[in-house]
Order: structure tokens, then sequence, then C-alpha cells
């Protein structure tokens, strides 16, 4: 079997009130992703957030949390290009990658692609309605191959984001094209609670998914539940040689009543990939695994 | 087995090099309503046309159309928004139902909202790459409760188009917060060759669909298989209790060399139903399995 890629989403926009070991500020960061390196992670993913937990979009956050990570281990870097909140032009999106892709420091390794639009408003349980009504995340084709070439100049692998089986056509498209590389590394986005934009998280909404892997072309795959326990799918993908992207980020994950931390998450779940006969691929595994080209600095 | 609803869709943008027997003008729209009507269709869709086969968004076709099917028979009229060639306002999309509301032999009985967004760029199979590159199917959540309302207010029938999973998680939310009235009656879009926007039309395509049902809901689908042979799932749609909707609008239909009629079309489709112990539902009977209130006119 495989080894299995393990990325590390230490916080999204996840609140303490879940789970208080979200990391939100850049040193904090900085000390997940090595923990979590340690315990077997080869990525980590995460996202800008000030003092009290609000987002914080300054380019800034991401060159000083990037060259910090850099400092600990040579994990890899997967940044957010701002999702639905940074709706702006293509460039414009791509605007904080570039800066990063100046100093080998602070340069990512992937770059994402969320590959269509699909409706994300946030929907309130408690009160049974949606608390926005106008969200559409938008990622125009042209946008896409705008962002593919800009991931092929630096060198870059794309992280290419699949909410549902739209998504992951014109990831077979793109394939057609020559627009993406092989292998295309694709995550399968499940989602609930707050948000319905993705498949649920639940078996039939991970074989929805996976169905539709583009056929005749050679593919990676690795599945996110946010908002969802993960775990309760997780023996299943080890088992479909699927990988996996977890954390706080996604789920308030506890043993019993204790919260988790990030680095317990990751322990636990390379724990049930060995039981399973799947090692943990290290960084340079990683690398061949996903054949990732060298990355090629600006400045 | 339930009785099945079967609904015409003579035209879309097909053009007469695939099948010749396309209607477009209104007089061939209305002889073509007449006879799948006679032939078992309960629901007739078209899209506006000129004598070349362009597109024609004249409000004043739609509203001739509909008067001089209402005088043959008592078909239900499912009319069509623009999709994304209107890209205005939610008022600007709907104006056109308003305006066919004003008296009752223009008034249809549905009026569609595709509850999702979506990239539905034009795929050039010969080329190998897409024709468009900035297509985004945009109905936001806003735009929907919009129509939702105006839809409830003139007392018609919400023809809800699913393009994925999304789509129908979108239905489900809308059902919770009594947007939407139940049944829900779910069109299952299915598309290929020249747009890969909806599911495949396979049997994985369309098993990806209706395993999202609402659950707990009341709910009524029908399948469309857009640029597909919907022959090829027939036999299972009919058996899993499902409806039909189909016409030369999506697929070149042919017997042999010789080129189908829409009426023919109807004709297959019902004769398989009845084979497989369905018989097709009257206008009547759709009325009541869809539950659908009685029309207001404005004027």
């Amino acid at each position: 079997m495989n080894k299995i890629i393990i990325e590390a989403r230490v916080n999204e926009l996840a609140t303490r009130k879940g789970n208080p070991h979200v990391p939100f500020l850049p040193h904090e960061i900085i000390a997940d992703a090595k923990a979590c390196y340690d315990e077997g992670a080869a990525i980590v993913h995460f996202h800008g957030r000030t003092a009290d937990g609000a987002p914080d979009h300054d380019p800034g956050f991401y060159l000083e949390t990037n060259a910090g990570i850099r400092a600990q281990s040579d994990i890899l870097i997967h940044p957010t290009l701002g999702y639905v909140a940074n709706d702006t032009d293509a460039k414009g999106r791509f605007a904080a990658i570039e800066e990063m892709m100046k100093a080998p420091e602070t340069a990512p390794d992937f770059a994402p692609m969320d590959t269509g639009s699909v409706n994300v408003d946030w929907w309130n349980p408690e009160a049974g309605r949606y608390d926005t009504t106008d969200l559409i995340y938008k990622n125009s084709t042209a946008t896409l191959m705008y962002f593919a070439e800009r991931i092929r100049h630096h060198g870059l692998t794309p992280y290419l984001v699949s909410w549902n089986v739209s998504f992951t056509r014109q990831i077979e498209q793109f394939l057609k094209m020559g627009v993406l590389s092989q292998p295309a590394y694709i995550c399968f986005c499940m989602t609930d609670e707050i948000i319905f934009a993705g498949h649920p998280g639940t078996t039939a909404g991970l074989d929805a998914h996976t169905t539709f892997l583009p056929a005749g072309f050679d593919t990676v795959w690795t599945v996110v539940n946010y908002k969802g326990d993960l775990f309760e799918l997780s023996e299943k993908i080890i088992r479909e040689g699927g990988h996996i992207s977890i954390g706080l980020g996604d789920y308030a994950y506890r043993d019993g009543p204790r919260h988790l931390t990030n680095a317990e998450v990751i322990a636990k779940i390379v724990a049930q990939a060995r039981a399973l006969g799947r090692e943990p691929a290290t960084v340079a595994e990683t690398r061949e695994i996903l054949n990732m080209p060298e990355k090629q600095i600006a400045a």
C-alpha cells in the first residue's frame, strides 16, 4: 500500500469555544506546524488570525509565519488565497502568493485552485436560516487558467479543491488541455453544520466524490471534512488509498472530555494509518508521490 | 407504481444539423407541444429561437407561444428565465414571468429555480478546449429567495434544477426554512460533450444525484440528460420511481438512420414506461402529484 500524505489544517476560521488549542498568531501556528511535523504531517495549511481570532489578511502575517515554519522543519506549506473574502480579480487574488515567492524562506510549496463556483452562504443552525445570502465563491475558468499559469511559472504544485462533481469534471477538462500536469492532487471537500456547499461528510458523500476521479489520468486524492469528524471516514479513506487532511481548523476534536491538540490529532490519524498498513509519507516521499517541481524564486 | 410525469424539452439551443425536426418558431413549438401532449407529455419546455435558430429573448415570443400552446391543450408550461444569458438582477431575471402572469392564456405553470451557482463554460470537443472562459451561472441565495417569493405570490410551482450535490443541499435548506413547499419537484441535471457542469449522464452520475434527495421531506424527481441519450438510463429512472424530461432540445434522437420528432421521442418513452408498469400522468394527475396551487393572474 502506498504511503499516506497527512496534512495538518491547523486553524481555518475555528474559534476557541469549540477547542482552546486552535492556534491564531504566527508563533502559535509555527509551534503547531513543528509539532504536527514531528508526529508525521508532511503539509501544513493555516489562515491568518488576530489575537482574538478574527481573520487577518495582512500579507506580513503569511511572510512571518511561513519563514518561522521553514526555520523549524521542511514541512510543505499550503497557503490560502483568502477564499470568498478575497473576491477580487485573478491577479489580485494571487498577489499574496507572488509576494511569498520573492524569497526561499517565505515561498510556499502549493497554491490552491478551487476548480469551480459554488454558493457558500453561512447557515445558522440555531436560527434555522442563512446568516448570509450573497456569498458566491466565484472561480471562473479564466481565473483558474491564470492561477495554473502562475503556479507553473513559480514551480509550485496546484492544490486542487473539489467541492462537488462539477469541480472534479473541470479538473478533468484541464487535464485534457494540459493546463494541469499529472498527477493531479485533488482535495475532496465535504462540509456540514454551517455550510452545505460541499458533499455531506458521509460514506455516500465521499463515494459521490471519488467515483468521478478523472479516468485515464494520474490523480492523487485527499479528503477534508469541514465541520465533520473525519475519523468517522478515515478507515475507509486509508483503505481506498486516499490521503488525509485534518485538524482543529475543521472540527473540535476531543478524546472523551479532553480537547486534542493539532499534534494529537495528527498522531491519532498516523496511528490508525499504520495499523492499517500505511506509513506516513515524509516530505521527500510526498514530493515524489506528487511529482513536485523545483520552486523558482523570483527575487 | 406511481404514474410518470413526462416533460417534452422540445428545443433548448439545439441546431437542425443534429436533427432537422427541432422546432424554432412559435408555430413550430406550438405544433410540437400539441403532438407531444397527444402522446402523453404533461409538461412542455421551450426556448425562444429565431427562424435561423439563434436565441430569441423577445418577451413577445413567449407570450405568443404560451397562448398558442394554451389554445390547443392544457399541457403545463415550464418557461425559461434565459439561463446565464440573462445575467441581470433577480427582478430583471424574473421580469418575463411577471409579464406572462398578466393574462391566463400566457401564464405558465412553473417557474425555474436553479438552486446554486456553477461554471457553465462551453467545451469545444473538436478543438479540445473551452470556447468560453467566463460563464459562471450565478444564482445567489438572495436571488433564489426572491424567485421563491414571486413564485408563491403568483401561485406557480417552482421547477427546481440541481446541477450537482451542492444545489440539492441548498434545496434541503430551503425546505427546512419553508422557503419551498412540499413536495419539492427536483430536476436532476446531467450534461456531457459540450458542457461538464452537471453530473455525467451515467448510472453513477444519476446515483450521485438521487442519493442526496433531501431526507425527511416529500420530493418528486425528474431527470434531464443534456447532450446524452436518456434512453440509456430511462429504465433505471422508471423503475426507481423517477420522472422523465426528454426531447430534441437535449439530444438528436434517432431510430437507426431516421431522425425522430419530439412526439416520437415522447411516444417511445411512454411505451417504455407502460411496459414497465407506469402509465403517463395526465395534466390533472401531474397537478395532484406535485400539489400545484391555483395560479393568481395579476391584471
